[in-house]
C-alpha cells in the first residue's frame, strides 16, 4: 500500500484528543493533506457493533465478548476507510488503535495482551501502523487533567479507580518496549504548544 | 467442568435439526436430562449481534467483521449458558459451534480455517466440546433434501452454487481429519429411524 498510517495513543487525560485537533488546523494551515479518523469512524456497521458495545443495559457481557465486538468494528473501519485511503496513497491518521486494545482488555482488563493481539491479528491482517505516537503522562497527572477539564464530560473510564489508570499505562509501556521501532514516545505533560512541537517533529520524516 | 459438552455438526441438508427434534424426544420418554441449544439461544447480546451480522443492510459486511461478529456471540453464549450449565454437570447439547466456522468461514468463505481458528480459541477459552457428531452426506444429496423439503424456507445459504456446498464438505472434511477423537461421522444419508439409532449409539456412552 502506497499510503502512511499513522496513529496516536496513551491513557484518558494524555490530551490527545485536543493536540490532534490542533495537528488538523496546523495541516490545513500548511496544506498538508492528511485524513483524519478515529473508530468507529462514521462506517455504519462499526457503528452498529459500537451500540451493541456501549449500551448501558448489556450488564451482562464478557470481557472476551467486548474485545471480539471491538476487533470486529476495528476490522470494517479498517476495510471501508483505513485501507481504501492507503490504497489512495493518502496519509490517515487515527486517534487510538491495536495498542489502546493491548493496554486497555489485554493489560487492564486481565484477557491477556497476547491473546488480545491475536484477535487484532486477524482483524488488522497485516495491515500494522507505520508509525504511533504514544502520549506520555504519569496516571496521577491524566486523572488531574480530566477532572479539572470543565469541557469534557467526566466519562466512565475516568471515574474507575486509578489502579487502573495504572495498569493502562503498565500495558502500555509492554506494548512499547515490544513495539519499540513503530512507537515514537513523546512528553504530554508539557504545554499544548510544547506537545504539538514535538509531535509534529516526530511526523515531519512521514510528511511527503 | 463437570458436565459435558456435545455438538452436532454437518453441512445443510444433512438433517441435523430433525435429528436433534428426534433425540430430543427420546430423551423425554427416556427421561434423559438434557439441555439443548443452539447459538445465539436466546442470550440477548448475542442475539443484538446477530441482528448485526443477519441485517440485509449491512452488505458492506467484510467476511472477518461477520467472522469475529459470529465469534463474540458464540463467547456470549458459551459464558451465560453453556458453561454454566457444564459447571452444573449438566449434559449440554448445541446444534452447531466452532466447527461450522471452521469449515463456513475459515474454509468456504477462503479467510482460512487457522485463522478462524484463532479467534475462536479466543472465544472458548479452552472450553472444547466433549463429542462432535458429524452428519455425514453428499453436497448433492443435501442440496436435493433441501429443495424437496416443502416444510422449510429455501435460505440464502441453500440457493448459493454447489460449489460453495462442496467447499463446505472440504472444510469440515479437514476439520474431522485433524479431530479425530472428538469427531464421530455418522451415515446421514439413511432414513431419520436409522440415523437416530446410530445417533443415539454415538451418544449412549456420554449419557450418566
Amino acid at each position: 500500500m502506497k499510503g502512511t498510517f499513522i496513529t496516536f495513543e496513551g491513557p484518558e487525560g494524555a490530551g490527545k484528543t485536543t493536540v490532534l485537533q490542533k495537528i488538523r488546523e496546523e495541516f490545513e494551515q500548511k496544506g498538508i493533506q492528511a485524513v483524519f479518523t478515529r473508530e468507529p469512524g462514521g462506517i455504519r456497521i462499526a457503528e452498529q457493533i459500537r451500540e451493541v458495545i456501549l449500551n448501558k443495559e448489556n450488564t451482562e457481557m464478557d470481557a472476551r465478548t467486548e474485545a471480539l465486538l471491538y476487533a470486529a468494528a476495528r476490522r470494517q473501519h479498517m476495510v471501508e476507510k483505513v485501507i481504501p485511503a492507503l490504497n489512495e496513497g493518502k496519509l490517515i491518521i487515527c486517534d487510538r488503535f491495536i495498542d489502546s486494545s493491548l493496554a486497555y482488555q489485554g493489560y487492564a482488563r486481565g484477557i491477556g495482551t497476547e491473546e488480545v493481539y491475536s484477535i487484532n491479528l486477524f482483524a488488522i491482517d497485516g495491515v500494522m501502523p507505520d508509525l504511533t505516537i504514544y502520549f506520555d503522562i504519569a496516571p496521577e497527572r491524566g486523572l488531574m487533567r480530566i477532572s479539572g477539564n470543565d469541557g469534557r464530560e467526566v466519562n466512565r473510564i475516568d471515574l474507575e479507580k486509578m489502579d487502573f489508570h495504572e495498569k493502562v499505562q503498565e500495558g502500555y509501556k509492554q506494548t512499547i518496549e515490544r513495539f519499540p521501532d513503530r512507537i515514537k514516545v513523546i512528553n504530554a505533560d508539557q504545554s499544548l504548544e510544547d506537545v504539538c512541537r514535538d509531535v509534529m517533529e516526530v511526523l515531519i520524516p512521514y510528511l511527503k
